[in-house]
């Protein structure tokens, strides 16, 4: 299919002209650069769902009205080694940077920190805040809701997001664990990307409105989404909203806002990151030994038929990563229509072909 | 099945009983109730897999000298915050109430609390503790590891267990929600209880020791149970083994050894329990406010075909709970068996009939 053609893009390339665009929706140049960092490491990842395909809808939401391209992010502490910082309606991405950075420090004096994040915006993928942890030596925990998309064990009804939760652990010089599931069957960016491409999904994976098993991506979009292992992904979405919904003070279950189909409202999604210091417990070099200990016996593993290589949670992103350093971004063309014709609508030059 | 048949007893008539033969192994006599309590209160909730039917198993380890009846447990802390309680090969039920009560007391002093527990056994249900936590208006994750059981994905070697982790939170003047999934595709515990029966386990739940799809309990737990979710269980049963196996000192992965199959070496399990003070986030009122809005929304929600009702987890163990109280504790005739064999050997009164 023609619009499942993909063309390589440099990423610096890519990140020069996002970030001028999204000068132009009121970004200072610091935020755009978080902003769009985020966005393509996604891409770099090969989690293209929370990438470049999502930058016209952030920008839109700006434009509306409904995201503040200039937030007054605040921390609110009650006690020395927790904290909420307000988002103040600003962009996930910067919030969650700010978050987990905060969370890091505290973890650092204190031995633990958490930090929950309320009035915030749908902010990338999980493992890229736990990388940010690994890489500063601290075990991190996080979590996020979402808009709507999963019903409680036994309903129809979209209640929770597809709330995902992750882990980083840093692995001295070599690549950390980086855990990041939704707790759906299925990302829910693949069946947002299907009904982009107008092709079906498998069944099993989500229910239409009126709660009858669909293969159309459109109707499972406006219905509900399967959780993952029937209701223990149920019991692990709600655990996630808890923590990120309900104690951040964010919107939690269905009073998050969708953000592709509600224009009127600040989306109000709430995150939540756990950082914990190894030292805290035991020596670093003991925990960092230990985990190559595990790390080896996973890799040295008996392998099912067929399969040529056991992989580490992270390992395989990095390995893409790696790749796409030297290829390039494929980005499908529906994609490079959104960015073209950002391009146009705010005058910034096009030179990427 | 004649091996199926239940008969119901009294709780406090099998404390009792249970009580007096664990102080025959050595117990004393307030350990020998801390941990009958939590036996019982597991057959309770219908959890039975992690009720008395393993009585038997842990008296014969401290027989054999694989479990401490004395052991002397003390709490290693570097930080204020975070402590590791050694259990010193004693009685998982006994560490992991100790620990969850000390993760409690932190959590009110500071905010947050944790704390890692090495050396220790299986304990039983995690949601026991997270019960305790709730109970003390405290939120609260809990992690443990297990003997080998689950393979990472990819192959078919059993390196993780099936390494469960929960949560509970604090409900005013209502039900907690406790959320407590184990990562296997299914609880091991059924498979231990087909194998005791001699009857066969659905097809998709576990692989032969060399690696093929099994309906044969026996050769189920030779082999592997597989994860929940293929690839999401795998690096959750990973998660799990970081914080309670790795970050404790205790055993991880292969190096948990068995209570059933290995009667040489302790189990070496490790657990870990985190707990969170509502009020370093939020006021308490508001937070039990959401949380009531939460669950009002969920058990509101619209139901599939078929479906009565929606439960909150948690809920549904606890109606059993109260059916139980009422009816007596069903034992099925092996585990009475056991009980009364227990009671000859031990000289122990056996006047539950």
């Amino acid at each position: 299919m023609a619009t499942n053609e993909q063309i390589y893009f440099k990423p610096e390339k890519l990140k020069a002209f996002a970030v001028s665009v999204s000068m132009k929706y009121g970004l200072s140049k610091g935020d755009a650069e978080i902003f769009i960092d985020n966005l393509i490491d996604a891409n770099l990842a090969g989690v293209d769902t929370h990438g470049l395909t999502r930058l016209s809808i952030y920008l839109k939401r700006i434009k509306l009205g409904l995201i503040n391209p200039h937030p007054v992010m605040t921390f609110e502490q009650k006690f020395p080694i927790a904290a909420v910082l307000n988002a103040d309606n600003g962009l996930g991405q910067i919030a969650g940077e700010k978050a987990v950075r905060k969370a890091i420090e505290l973890a650092g004096t204190y031995g633990l920190g958490a930090v929950a994040v309320r009035s915030s915006q749908h902010f990338g993928a999980l493992g890229y805040y736990c990388n940010i942890a690994a890489q500063n030596e601290v075990i991190c925990l996080a979590f996020t809701n979402a808009e709507p998309a999963l019903p409680p064990w036994g309903s129809y009804e979209a209640y929770f997001g597809t709330n995902p939760l992750a882990m980083g652990v840093p692995m001295k010089g070599e690549i950390p664990v980086i855990i990041d599931l939704s707790t759906s069957i299925v990302a829910r960016g693949k069946i947002i990307s299907a009904a982009k491409r107008k092709i079906p999904i498998p069944e099993g994976w989500a229910l239409d409105p009126e709660g009858n098993p669909t293969t159309d991506a459109e109707k499972a979009l406006a219905g509900a989404v399967l959780t993952m292992a029937g209701p223990k992904g149920y019991a692990l979405a709600m655990m996630v909203d808890v923590l990120s919904g309900v104690l951040s003070g964010s919107g939690f279950g269905k009073h998050v806002h969708s953000m592709y189909k509600d224009l009127k409202n600040g989306a109000d999604v709430g995150h939540f990151f756990l950082c914990i210091a190894i030292e805290a417990f035991m020596p670093k070099k003991n925990f960092y030994e230990r985990m190559k200990t595990m790390r080896d016996e996973i890799k040295n593993s008996a392998k099912r038929e067929g399969v040529d290589e056991i992989y580490i949670p992270g390992e395989r992103k990095k390995k893409i990563k790696s790749e796409r350093l030297n290829t390039g971004i494929p980005l499908s063309s529906d994609v490079l229509d959104e960015l073209k014709a950002l391009a146009k609508e705010n005058n910034v030059t096009w030179d990427l072909d």
